[in-house]
This record gives C-alpha cells, sequence and structure tokens, in this order.
C-alpha cells in the first residue's frame, strides 16, 4: 500500500460493539490492523547497536567471578537489541552472546534443535568439540554447531577464552520447534582426530559415495588463518565491490550452500580509506571486526566507530555505510538462508 | 536437557546488582534463562481452537452491515489463537481470517510479499484475479497468491462470498520483510483466460522452455472438483494410512515442491467410522472439515465436534486423532515448508 | 577450430612407421585424427528421413503373418537412419520402431535398465501395464515405462493395435549399462486400478510424504484427451513462438523435469497455414504427425510432406522449417535430458 | 532377459524376402536383433588393458623429435582400447591420451564442448592456463578445463612435460554436440593471478552473491600436494573401505558435485600390503598409479602390475581387485556423473 489507508472512519459505538462482542469468540476486525500488519516496507522494533569489547569484556570478567561455567551451563551474556529488550535477541529472529570459559573450566556437553555458531574473540587453544571432532579454537575461527549435533567446550589452557555465540533460538521459537538434552556425560567421546573433517570434507575432495545433501556443513570449523589467506590473495586484484569491499561467505563443501540452513555468516576485507556505498539488505546482521580500525553509519543517524572484536547491529532495510581507517576485516552473520529460502530476501545496492 | 537445570543458586545481591548493571549496556545474563530459550520440548502459547461457522457466519453478516469491502479494503474477521490474542495469529507464526465479499464487492487490488491461500466456505462464481488471470471460486477451491502478485475478488453474483484467507504474515514480520503497495487501479486488468494456468501447467504438460524454477506454484487455483474425484479415485483402493487416512498435499507441478515457500496445504478423506491413530507434528496445523462429520481430540483434554466449514487449530508436537461419523474430507494447511527448509521438520506417528 | 588445421605436412616414411610401430603397443597420434574427433560443429552420420504410416502398416501387417508376438517377444519393425544402417538406430543415440499387437495378443513382460516410450498410432482399447498398473491405449496418448519397470501389453480388443516405441537402447549401450530380465509370468499381476497413477500424481496433488526425487515420471500415462484439450485452451490466446508455434513438454510432476532421464517428449500445434522460423537444436528430433497436414524442410534440401501418422527425423544441429495446411499437431521426442544434464544442449532461433 | 529367447525359428525364405524388400525402406526387423540390443547384463567391446609409463615414455621422446607441438596442435598419443583400435578411444565413452609438451613450446589456445582433465605424470612448472589464469603443473596435479573454456599449455622450464588427458569426446560425438574453435593468440591473455580461482572457491568460502549453479568447477587445479595432505590426514583413521581402501573424489565447491558434468575423477589410498574385496559397477574406469607398486586382477584373467605412472583399464562391470606391495595412491577417472545423472549407475560391493 503506497498510502496506507486512512483509519476507518468513526469506530461509532455500533462497531466497537461489535468488536467486543466477537472478541469473545476470539474473532477480531482485520481492518483495524491490516496497516499494521501489511506495511509498504518492513518496520521493526530492532533497532542499530554497538557493544565495545572493553565493556563486554569487563563485564564478562566479572561474570566470570560471579559464577562457574558448570553453574551457568553455559557462561554468556546476551547482547539485547536496545529496541527488543527482555525478549534475549539481537535482531528480530537472531540470538547472540558472549561466552567466557576459563582455564580449566568446560561447557558440558549438551544438543539441541537450534543451530549455533562460534567467532573466536581471544584466547588461544581451548577446544569445541562437535560430533565426535575436537577443533582448537583461534582468534578468528568460525565455528559451527549444525543441528542436533553435541557439543561441549573445554579450556585447558591459562588465559581465558572469549569467543561470540550466534543461534537462531528465536527462529526455532517462532517455529515452535525446539528439542534438546544433556549428554550422559560432561565431555563427549572423541571418535576422530584434529583436522579429519577438513580433510574429509573441506580440501576439495569428498569421500567417494558423498552425494550433496541437505544438512549443515560437515566442515564445522572455518580457521582465519585459512580465510584470511584467501583475503590477501584475493585484495590482490583490487578489485572492489563499491557496496561491500571485498566480501565473501563461508560455504558448505557438501552443497555449496550456506554452512547452515538458517543462519549465514561473511567475512570482509576493507582496503585502507575505502568507504563502501550505501547498501541495504532485509537480513538484519550483526558485524564484528576482526582486524583494523574504522566507522559504520547505519540508516540516517546512528555512527558506530570501531576497533578488533567490537559489535554492532544493522537492522533489517537499513542503509549501512562502513568507511575503513586501515585495512579491516568485518565478520559478519544473518538469516539470509531463511529469506532466501523463503523467496523475502531482497537487497539495494542503489547508492543514494 | 532431559531435567532442565536447577535455577542457579542464591541470586545473591551481588548478581542481582551485577545484572542490573550490565542490563544498562543491553546485556544480560543467559544462564538466567538458558531454560526457557533451549526448551527440551516445544512450549508455546498456542493453543488448540475452533470455530462453528455458524458463529462465524452470523458474526460476518454482521461486520458486512457495518462496513464495507470498500472502507476495509479486506473485510475479513481475524481467526485469533486464544493463547497469542492480539497478535493476529492462530498459530505461533500464521495468520487466518475469513473473508465476506457481498454481491457487486470488490476487494481492490494491491501486492505484497506476504503469501496468501484462498479457501472457499460458502457461494459460487465470485472470482479470484492473479497476476492477470481470473478464476471462479466454488465450493473447496483452493486458491494461491504468490508474494507480490497482484491480486484483488470481485463478486458479480447474487449471493454473499465466505472463503478462509490463510497468510503468512507473522512470518513475513517475524523476518522483517513486508513490502506492499496499492494498483492504481481497483481490479487488475485481465491478460488471460480463466483456465489458462492450469492449460499451460496443471496438465502435466509445461511450457517447452520451462525450467523447474523456485517460486509460487504457477497453477494458482486448485479446483475442488478435480481434487474430489482424485480422492474418489484413490479411496478406492482401501488403502488407509493409520495416522492420516488417506492425505495428499497440493503441489507445484514446476518443481514437485509445495505451493508457495511458506505455506503448505493438505487434504485427506476419512472414511466412514476411521479414527486416526496419534499423530503429532512441529508445524501447527489449521483444519477446515469440508465434508462430513466427525470428532478431533488435541492434546490430552481438547475435542471438537465438526461438520462443514468448522474450522480447528493443532498446534505445534500436540497429539491429534481424527474420527470421521461420515466419510470426511479436511482440508489443512501449516507452515510445513519452513520447518523443512530450516532442516526443523519433525513427526512423530508413534500410536501411544 | 575455426579453420581446421591442415594435415601434419609429410606424412613421412619415418613417420608412418612410427605409427605402425607404436600401434602394436594400442598408441596411435592424436595430430592424424584430432580434425575429426573435436570439430568446429557437429559432425554426423544421421541422416534426414522420413516414413509414411501407410508404408510401415502395411509391411507390419504382413510382420503380423509372418511371426506372432510371443515368438518375436516385441514385434516391432525398427526404423533405421539411412545414415545409420545396420545399427539399430533412428538418430546417433535413440531407437525407435513400430509395434503391432493383434487382438488376443500379448507382449509378454519383462523390465530393462532402457526406458521406453509407447505413442500410440492405431487402434483404441489394448493395454499396457507399467508396475502393476494398467493403462488404455487411444490414439495421441503418450506412454512411458520408466527403467527397470516391469511391462507387458495386451490386446483384448478386436482391432489391431499399432504403436511407436521410442528407447534409449544406444545409449544405454553406449554406457555398458544394460540389464533386464523376465518376467516369470506373460503378464505381470495388477496391483492397482486404471487411473490410480493420474489420481496419486497427476492432479497437482501428491501423496502427503512424497519428496521431489529423480527417477522416471510416476504418471505413466498422459492421455491424448487431455493433452489435447490443454493445447486448445492455450491455442485461443494466438501467442506463438515464431520458432515452434504453440509447443508444451510432458513433464513429471514429482520434479517439474522431463518424464524420463534420458528422453523428452514434445507436443506441438501450428495453427492452419503457419509456417515456423528456422530452428536448429542439438538434440536430433524424431516427429509423429498427429493432425492435420502440413510439410517440413530439414536443411537444405530435405522436405517432407506429412499428414497423421506419419513419422520424420530432424538430425541434431540441422534447421527445420514447419508448414501446416491445416491446424496440425506434431509429437516429438529427442535426447535432450541427456544433452541438458551433461551441459551440452545448443539452440539457434535465429531465422536466416 | 535371464534366458534369451531362442533365435526365431526358422528364419523362412519368405520371412528372409521380407526382411530384404522392408530394408529398402529403411525398416528392420526387432526380433533378430533384441538380444543383442537389450541384454541381461552389460556386453562392450571394452577390454582390459595397461600400459606402462616407460613405454609410452619413450614412444613420446619419438615423437617429440618427430612432430612439433605446433604442427601437431597437441602432441599426444591416444591410448586406444585394444577392443575398441581405430575409434580414439580408451573404454566405450572416454578418450585418454598422454601428451608432451617440450622446453620451450607452447600448446596453443583453443577451445572446445567436450571437457578434459589433466593428470600430471612427469615434470614440473609448466603451466596451462583456463579462463585467463594459469596454473603451475607438478607431479600428481589434476587440473580440468571446462567445456568452452579457452586453453593453452607452455612449458618454460628446461625439461619435458608429460601428462595424461581425459576428455568425453566419444560422448559429445555421440550426442551430435561437438563445438570449437581457436583463439586468435596463441595464449590466452591473463586476467587473474595465479592462485586466484582457489582462494575465490576453493577455500571454503563463496564470493557473497555465489549461487550454486549447474556447471564445471571454478577451482580448476586440485594440486597433489594438498591432496596427499588430506589422505595422510585420513588414513591415521585406519578405517578402511574393504572395496576401495581410502578413496575419495575430487568435488565441485559450488555443488558438492563431480567437477565436470561427464566425467568424475577419483584419488585412493591403499595400505602396504592391503587387498581390496572384489568390486564392479557400471563406469568403465581409467586408473593411473601415482606412488607404490601393486597389481590388479580385472575379471577372472587380467592382471598388471603397476608402478608410478603406470596406465590402466577397468571395463564396465568388471570385477576388479588390487592388492598394494607398498603403501599406494591411485588416480582414476570414469564417466560416473554420466550414469547417475541417467539413473543408469549400478555398483556390486559383494566380494565371491
Amino acid at each position: 500500500m503506497s498510502t496506507p489507508p486512512a483509519a476507518p472512519s468513526a469506530e461509532t459505538p455500533e462497531r466497537l460493539a461489535f468488536y467486543e462482542r466477537i472478541g469473545q469468540k476470539h474473532l477480531t476486525p482485520l481492518w483495524t490492523s491490516l496497516a499494521k500488519l501489511v506495511t509498504p516496507e518492513p518496520v521493526s522494533g530492532c533497532q542499530p547497536a554497538a557493544w565495545s569489547f572493553a565493556e563486554i569484556r569487563a563485564a564478562m570478567i566479572e561474570a566470570g567471578a560471579l559464577i562457574t561455567a558448570k553453574e551457568a551451563e553455559r557462561r554468556v551474556l546476551i547482547l539485547e537489541n536496545p529496541g527488543l529488550r527482555g525478549q534475549s535477541k539481537i535482531t528480530t529472529d537472531l540470538y547472540a552472546g558472549v561466552q567466557l570459559v576459563l582455564p580449566g573450566e568446560v561447557a558440558p556437553a549438551h544438543r539441541h534443535s537450534q543451530s549455533a555458531l562460534r567467532f573466536v574473540l581471544e584466547g588461544d587453544g581451548a577446544h569445541t568439540a562437535v560430533n565426535g571432532e575436537r577443533t582448537p579454537m583461534r582468534y578468528g575461527d568460525f565455528i559451527i554447531t549444525p543441528p542436533m549435533a553435541w557439543h561441549d567446550h573445554g579450556n585447558e589452557t591459562d588465559q581465558p577464552m572469549f569467543w561470540l555465540d550466534g543461534l537462531d533460538i528465536p527462529i526455532v521459537q517462532f517455529l515452535d520447534a525446539s528439542f534438546s538434552e544433556h549428554h550422559d556425560e560432561e565431555e563427549q567421546p572423541i571418535a576422530r582426530p584434529v583436522g579429519d573433517a577438513h580433510a574429509r570434507y573441506g580440501s576439495n575432495l569428498l569421500p567417494v559415495d558423498q552425494r550433496p545433501a541437505a544438512g549443515a556443513s560437515p566442515v564445522f570449523t572455518y580457521p582465519y588463518a585459512r580465510t584470511r589467506d584467501a583475503l590477501a590473495q584475493l585484495a590482490r586484484g583490487q578489485a572492489w565491490d563499491p557496496c561491500h569491499g571485498l566480501k565473501m561467505r563461508y560455504s558448505n563443501p557438501v552443497t555449496g550452500g550456506y554452512p547452515m540452513a538458517t543462519i549465514a555468516a561473511f567475512i570482509q576485507l576493507l582496503p585502507r580509506g575505502f568507504q563502501t556505498a550505501r547498501y541495504r539488505s532485509t537480513d538484519a546482521t550483526i558485524f564484528v571486526a576482526v582486524e583494523g580500525r574504522g566507522k559504520t553509519r547505519i540508516g540516517a543517524d546512528f555512527v558506530v566507530e570501531w576497533g578488533p572484536r567490537d559489535i554492532f547491529v544493522v537492522p533489517s532495510w537499513k542503509p549501512v555505510v562502513h568507511e575503513a581507517s586501515d585495512e579491516a576485516v568485518l565478520f559478519s552473520f544473518s538469516d539470509r538462508p531463511v529469506q532466501e529460502a523463503l523467496q523475502l530476501f531482497r537487497e539495494d545496492r542503489h547508492s543514494a
């Protein structure tokens, strides 16, 4: 509706009585709410927001003294969108939190229908275990937990480990499809050595009988070292997308699709001084600065200056412009696979 | 979690002060809400519910006297789930309403990113137009409106026309992806004769250059006459699925998939006296009785006795048992395509 | 190679001796045959050809007196491309023959990895059985036999039954993938009533648990009555493709793809007096005139005048022009699914 | 047909005269050839065969003195299956040859609808260019040329370069779909630096807007170093498939499918002393020993003892048993993608 219809004229006493009466039968008139249900463009409570890692870290260290990983099950501080407080959401349909695992701690094994990603923020060498294989965690590593995969974390180093968790908790809640259970053991048994998934699925080879199949990526860790090398190689070509700089998506080598059915993840490099053209899309996106410093303008008014580990949110359909002071790398994730599967994804590449 | 963890012991004053302080930075502890976010089985506000058509019809006739289709844009009474009042939802992620178009009225042309279905409840011969083609509407016809397709309705008969609208409004809202606009004209121009889509796409033929493609079914009407014949033919085999009787899904002939990306629709026949085995699935489902009488038990306690045109809702993961007094036909729809696309669909066929 | 390289100069005695010597090790030089192996455009032994049904029919009746269906297993006269004699091929990779089943005869049940189509040319009411279901055969009906499906034919009428068989025998031979066996019984047991497949799969419905799956169409008969109605409906729009008139492909409702993995089939209507624009494609195509009279020019010189039941062949990459004297309907089939699966299909729509 | 039908009894003079007469109309009886056209199991002219690299190398060096790469366009000796002589085929539907490019030579740029693979046998550092990017060639590297991609080779080292070419020339010929042309330049212009394709497509990342798409793998080189590391990593698990040892297939990261539409390629490791269980499949396969020594029995009688660079052929449906004296690595390729696309692939894993 290019011009929303005027609210029906004269909510007469007759009509109001009618609404009251039918309300008792769980009926309600559409015409009093159509304009709010079907809008010309997206209308959302999700707002631009930003968190400096310094602030998050300080709060986490304090949390580390207040509760053990064992008691908490997951010692995580949830990043709540200021426009969606009390709902444990960072965007309308995604969840994000920062997790701390102290030296010697274990986040016990469980599994659930919710998918998860981890993006490592600080520390080196703690591990995540997924479906019987462990992977070490290093700064900038992107790690996934497929739905219903057993997973646990452990920190056998002498330094705290911090990472960002991204989950589709709101989506699974919305679809009334949450299932979960605890493992009998605190840590799942290990069935394959470190690096097995990468050799088996992530080296441009696949097992001879492997068919492309629906499901999350069997490559469950995307180490930053490998990703950073690829970005460096491609950056040599100096072929910058005006809207993105150099932007890649993490992929599932068994299908070429996204690593998980509900969450897409991206990594982009902005050369020093680069300013992106205005861009917007329907997938609200959470960003983590990985390298370099810069600033991002979201919509008309919101500006965040970021450095490594800082986190910010671009809501759906809000124009975004990034500007890198140094060569910068940004990690991001969104619900784009859901949008695309449901034929609802739109993007707008016109600078204006 | 088979046994949810006990709430962390002793929310100490220290912790409470911490929560308060970090709350101002839009941070909140996960451990106080994990049990509500990730549940062992789905937990939802959606409840079983039922509406008799007699009640709906009476309310609609009253509405017909209170507001014109023109003023309302769509003269619809929304069926609100009693556990989700005020949200215009019949299940956690779907919308349903009953629309009335009186003789001579037009529901003006518009389009939106939300997908819609119509299931005709009463009347004969009004039309729906989609993308330049009209189709007549008859009892039991299933008609779709793909996302962003121009659509309008008109009643050139001398009888009122009632149908059920099902839309993915909550899904599109949840994904912050609503777009819509009005057509310049009240009724869209007609480009193709009645029956064109069925001849072009629905007759086991396709245009020579047609490739399977994502998107809604180009067959936008599924007349009850054709559907009923197919059910009758198959019923002769007497091969009843214990959980469903004889259950079919409407399909998209270009892909073999669901007619729309977000909504699946089904038609099932229960022979006289048949009682289905207990069944449950994660896709909350809205049922419309089309023929015959029977009753349905939802969960432990909720029983609805239904006859033609009556409507009832089975929430996600609630066991359902149908029992047909006469040979009965039930129409139903749900968000199953979303569940399946996101790898979240589950069903449980064990009678217990 | 826009200009094929000159044959290597001077096949010296030294070279010839070398070729002789290495030939004993099963080695041979590429450079003496490269120009024949990799050509600038397709080079093929397949030629334009045509058969009048009158001639075929007369020969078949004679064959009917010379051998029984039982002795022959299949009383078929193979249509051999004049450029590919002795190879049982009508095009480089397809086989076609005309089968006669006399009143009271049975073509006994067998199955094989080769796919087959039947296009009914004369007679009414004999049956084909596929996978436990029979279908009556009427003029213009298109019927498929998926790979390894049991099939048999029977003529319980008092008139002879003639149809065209199209099979991928050369393809299966080329891939060394032929498997076949006889059924213990002459006629397979019947498990489902006539019309079951159409009700179950061909009515824009599918069984509730049906997923799009690879494999041949479960709708194994496409009656001409239904097809002809669709053509008539679409012809009203008068929207003629310059190259084809009105051309449709038979489709698999479970996928929207071709009815079989190796063979595509098409039906096209040419209005009275219509002449198609020159068109060529890499899939050599066999045509059967179904209704009306006309003529077709293939390449520069070959012209066939056809009427109902006449058969002709258009080789790969040869331009074709049809001209209809009356409103005409042409059936055709080709290896297009193979071409497309292997990324080799080309077509050229430019009239010249 | 479990027992092929007896040849029709008594080819009477009457029948023979009939066959002669209808032969002039390009008709021929099916019943005299059905048993040869549709066989109970594959029947093929393709035979087991083997070539020692020493023999091939000697012949190639001789060829190197007899003709320049420029004159030959491609200085290749074709490996002809002894059962298919004169057809330039190594199996019924594939071609293989060994190419030699001497120091300073260039194999000039051209393109064609045929797909090609290269497997490097000897030499280090010559290059292949595909679609504007060069890749160095090292022992054991697997390199592809997608259909219609410009490609050329150059040897700027001081040592000869030998590799195996595998092409689908017979398939493209069979489908009458050959197209080809020469480039204006001897060497195509270079648009991207070495390693670009691997960074862009082969690192578990894809360009942000990349959708899974049909077509050959954009990763056009699979260096042996990376492949060998993956095999070594997986071999640690000691989980040997009885039929294959450890067998992987090269994959297309954009789809998870085969690297080309017509040719699959595999790499397998056999631990020292390992003997595979009898295995057969419908895809005739060409093997190249890469490391180690062993022997292979094909069918009942054919045994080849192989060492690095030796080549042998296993026809369709012939049982094969490998036995490795040392830890061995075998490269192989076949038409499996065609077989699978056409629903004709079979394998038989039962040792007997």
